[in-house]
């Protein structure tokens, strides 16, 4: 697939942002970037997972850091290609094409402008199908594979690789060298072969951003209702099976700290028509949604809160008082929620006190 | 010279103690892990700095982090050799010889273990003439040379390697990195030739540590006082032209806390027959010692708690009340004394309000 379109990368980016799940940061300055990269360049070639070779070398690529200063403090355009030619360095080889550690958010199209810089692919599939907090929520991790070497670049110019044999390890220093560096920095991690990309990596995953946000913006356009849109065009991919509206209300309160590298607070919902309150618990990306002391859903399962008349996606960053909304919720790609993912990005990864249930059963009364 | 009796080291760790103004970290791990490695290796050689080729390539090495941690968490004992393995790798040649970063403390003593390991000479010289807490603080900076490439690496293997151009932004990733690896790291920085440490480095200040060492040891066996054979010795080395006893007491409060990779507090001393109180503050490092309103000594001259009886050097993570003590110091080497050299390490460099007085002068009317 080539997209060699703005309108391809807007659909992206606005697929993208439901599925980071309220993270990943807010595509904005990735989509203005990746736009100008396309001018420059004339297009950018989405390689599928199943065409790239056993032996060839992809790196993951994506931001770490809080969101919210992701939004203030803005890239210097340099630090993917920076970093992935010093990774080249050390693995002693080219690079053969790159991909999203996450396809949520801005993450979901960061590979694209260090991919026209250096006239390389992006495969089609990402490291988590969502966006995650951490680095080791990854699903290369969760399969057993080194995030190392890893390289972070900034803003200013400065450049660190990590080795370290343990994941947990590697995401405590990327995140506090992020933290140091001005609370964001570009990383590549997880470098891995074409046969280990194709054995654990979500294929489709671009493709399917892609398509989600196009279904949102032809309804639009349409006069059609983008929700439908959504439900549809995520249950078209394959790989996001369940999509329902979990509430509808405005924003009445929003707690929110930037801490430790991450974005952590709350977000609470009044119901329309007193149809009760929503609350949501986020550490970069909305973990958790509770209503009347019932979760609604969790993690890995996609929360994303949604402008109720645009259907664009609020990010976790970009929540307000007053902001009239919807809560979406769509069940997260089978293979993160085996026992074995869950013990990873499941709700006890988080420090939460329960099992994992997946959002189509939590909510099976309501519908019915 | 070569080292080759364990008293040498014993000597060496005595002086570094006092050298390190309070800090560098408490040298007896250091001298435990030195006399192992000399009990392996037959001995160490010392070169005269004099003497190194000016294209050699020389690796300063020294921990970094707080010296509360160090006396708790220990070493592997294989870090400085991962770092400068890597450092070889990164630079494309083998490092010719070691030296310490900073003469003080335990730091005096790290490079010999690697140097052992890898069959080098360390030059007799190092980059701070006492000890500092903070990295930028070292003659290399003051004199414009670059902290990168820089390599930490810490006891559980982990090991990340640092390229930025601003040495104090260096500091900030190599602390926080510091602290995300348990609070101390081994560092190897400011790669520099032979020529360049030839014309920048503290000349040497290892032969310094071990005579001001053996002075103390010798004044003991031999019934003297040690404080004076200290202010002998210190004086016969060239590079510490004044030493005075500032106070003499016993410890009635300290103040500690690790915070941001670093020890910070202050330590107050009653004087014997009400001769008043001492108030030291420091940060890792003793940096100003106040009595009566009035200041007695200042960074970067030394200031150093020693205990009153055996004229061993209690470094700030081992002050505790009820020690009756010592407080001896020393004149920086004219080096650190300059306009230039005061703004990296003189008082202002540490947020103080007021400039740098030499504490011959400021002690001039008691001793009249």
């Amino acid at each position: 697939m080539r997209i060699e379109r703005a309108a391809q990368l807007v659909d992206l980016a606005g697929g993208a942002a439901f599925l980071g799940s309220g993270g990943g940061g807010d595509p904005y300055y990735s989509l203005l970037l990746a736009e100008a990269a396309l001018t420059r360049c004339g297009g950018f070639d989405l390689m599928p997972l199943a065409e790239v070779a056993d032996d060839a070398l992809l790196a993951p690529c994506g931001w770490i850091g809080a969101p919210t200063v992701s939004v203030e403090k803005l890239p210097n355009g340099g630090e993917a290609v920076a970093g992935l030619r010093r990774l080249e360095e050390i693995m002693g080889r080219r690079i053969d094409a790159v991909l999203p550690i996450e396809i949520g958010g801005g993450n979901g199209l960061a590979p694209f402008i260090a991919a026209a810089e250096l006239g390389i692919p992006v495969v089609d599939c990402d490291g988590m199908g969502r966006a995650f907090p951490e680095s080791q929520m990854a699903i290369f991790n969760i399969r057993g594979l080194s995030a190392c070497p890893s390289v972070l670049t900034a803003a200013d110019g400065s450049l660190s690789v990590i080795e370290t044999e343990d994941n947990v390890t590697h995401e405590r220093i990327a995140r506090a060298l992020a933290v140091s560096l001005g609370g964001i920095a570009h990383m590549v991690e997880y470098p891995l072969s074409g046969a280990e990309a194709k054995a654990h990596a979500i294929p489709g995953s671009i493709s399917a951003a892609i398509a989600v946000g196009r279904a949102i913006r032809e309804a639009r356009a349409a006069g059609a209702d983008p929700f439908d849109a959504l439900a549809e065009a995520l249950e078209a991919t394959g790989l996001y099976p369940h999509c329902l509206t979990l509430f509808d209300g405005k924003i009445v309160d929003v707690e929110r700290e930037t801490r430790g590298g991450f974005s952590v607070g709350k977000v609470t919902i009044d119901g329309f028509a007193a149809s009760g309150r929503l609350e949501i618990a986020f550490q970069n990306e909305n973990l958790v949604a509770t209503s009347g002391g019932k979760i609604l859903a969790m993690v890995p399962d996609i929360i994303t809160v949604m402008d109720r008349d645009t259907a664009d996606t609020i990010t976790t960053e970009k929540l307000k008082y007053g902001q009239r909304v919807k809560v979406i919720a769509a069940a997260a790609p089978d293979i993160l929620r085996d026992d074995h993912a869950l013990s990873f990005v499941g709700p006890r990864a988080f420090g939460m006190g329960h099992d994992f249930a997946p959002v189509e059963q939590l909510n099976e009364t309501e519908k019915a």
